[in-house]
């Protein structure tokens, strides 16, 4: 970041960075099939935080990293967000009508176009790194990085957790578990991406990780919280949804205060971590603080 | 392969080496969440051809390389192709009841589950050619290759193509259209990645991916035949279907004598550009000439 350069500022730099980099990662509506690669664009093209790529960037330009190295990562990252939504959304899951304030993907597309946009998004942000720039050891992490974060170790395994957990006891270490795979592993895997493309040590990565750990809870906490007090409008989704379906949320937890503390701790945790990783001022602790009073 | 090694031996050595290379790379039934573990296992224990991964091995061998350097690549294909099935026999997509002779794994395991084993199987066949040998160059290379096979302008873009024409007119250029992407794109990949494994030059790379790309063709036509002629019992699947469910297929196109003989001219073709390729004698021709013959 640039010394005089503002949050917002960031944030926007960052958005329309991000923006290029996805409009040149999906093929055009009139490629064959068409149906298909409107139905990924549309998907992508729904405007979404990109906080994801944002944390990549910030990383990386915080480790005195270039951001065309940063991009394929950023991108890969965003690509794998938006399959998981996509496939959250649908009937066998979630079955939701709303995202990001508009029908959800398999609303406008069907089931099955939905399904397979999903599929194809997924196996886009693997061939991203495979050919963009910087390639080399890199790129070969960042897939890494990625595939460990998005797998049944990670993201994946956090959805079924989640799912499995609906209408149980929510004890506070099952919504941790939860939380650690379906969200966190994401965040912190972005992170590392960011600090892989500035050609950071391997000690610093780790270091990462564990920040984006911290944030990632801190952030899926306030998600779970304004689950709860915000409306529709703000939200751009169905609130009080997790609550009625039973799922497992730290506020069911703990109450909505002790969550919202424990999501300023987290944040706190989380800078000391980027202290240590070498990451001090700039963007990423601006926006860390800001995931646990974020409004939607 | 050894110069004394017959065809069945080869294949009986490709499917037990690709069997380890698959119970390293999945999680154990015990680790979190062990429903996930179990429906991923459940679905690529099942029993499968393997003919990309012995495809891979098979190249990799007739070009002088060491089988321990096709592996990651061999079980990345098999773990997409699997990933294809479970999602393609969905209720939302083919609802299909069987596979391989055994319920679907949304049968035995919900449709939720068998969505997001789909996804943690597709993701962890990016993670194994980023974390096992032969690494660097060639890792990239082959993550870019399945990449590019699986996604939007390959299987999954076929798959697509493949719905929308159930009930159309299935004339020959719209049903090439569906193979070529559908399972040409996978078959070509997986020569090819057996040919990176081996340091092959990137014009022979090339003749792999067009020679696979007409041994695919006639996979996938003898495939169409058998749906027309075989029972279930043979197939170990649900035979007629495709008929019935008015998808565009060869004989559809052109009737079952016709689609025999483009099968075989299509191995033919396949043949040459694999000798083009260097590869004239071992398990590869064997195979090529067995797709167009087999029985299942």
């Amino acid at each position: 970041m640039e010394s005089t350069e503002t949050l917002p500022r960031f944030l926007e730099r960052a958005r329309s960075w991000v923006e290029k980099g996805l409009e040149r990662a999906l093929p055009g509506e009139d490629e064959t099939p068409s149906s298909l690669h409107k139905a990924m664009r549309y998907a992508v093209f729904g405007g979404g935080k990109r906080l994801r790529p944002a944390l990549a960037l910030g990383v990386c330009e915080s480790l005195g990293g270039r951001a065309e190295d940063a991009l394929a990562g950023a991108v890969a990252f965003e690509l794998v967000h938006t399959y998981s939504l996509v496939h959250d959304d649908l009937p066998s899951m979630d079955d939701d009508d709303l995202r990001r304030g508009r029908p959800t993907c398999h609303k406008v597309f069907g089931e099955a176009l939905a399904l397979l946009a999903g599929d194809a998004l997924l196996t886009l942000a693997f061939l991203v790194p495979a050919e963009w720039p910087p390639g080399g050891r890199r790129a070969l992490e960042t897939v890494r990085i990625l595939a460990r974060a998005a797998g049944s170790l990670g993201m994946a395994g956090g959805q079924v957790l989640d799912l499995e957990g609906e209408g149980l006891e929510p004890d506070l270490e099952s919504v941790r578990a939860i939380h650690l795979r379906k969200t966190a592993a994401m965040i912190a895997g972005a992170l590392q991406a960011g600090g892989v493309a500035a050609g950071a040590a391997e000690d610093q990565v780790e270091l990462l990780g564990r920040a984006g750990i911290s944030l990632g809870l801190a952030f899926q906490i306030q998600d779970d919280v304004l689950d709860e007090t915000a409306d529709s409008a703000t939200l751009g989704k169905t609130p009080g949804k997790d609550r009625k379906s039973g799922k497992r949320t730290w506020p069911a937890a703990v109450g909505l205060e002790a969550s919202r503390e424990r999501a300023r701790e987290l944040v706190r945790e989380g800078l000391a971590l980027l202290g240590e990783a070498g990451i001090r001022k700039g963007p990423l602790p601006e926006i860390a603080r800001f995931l646990a009073d974020r409004k939607k």
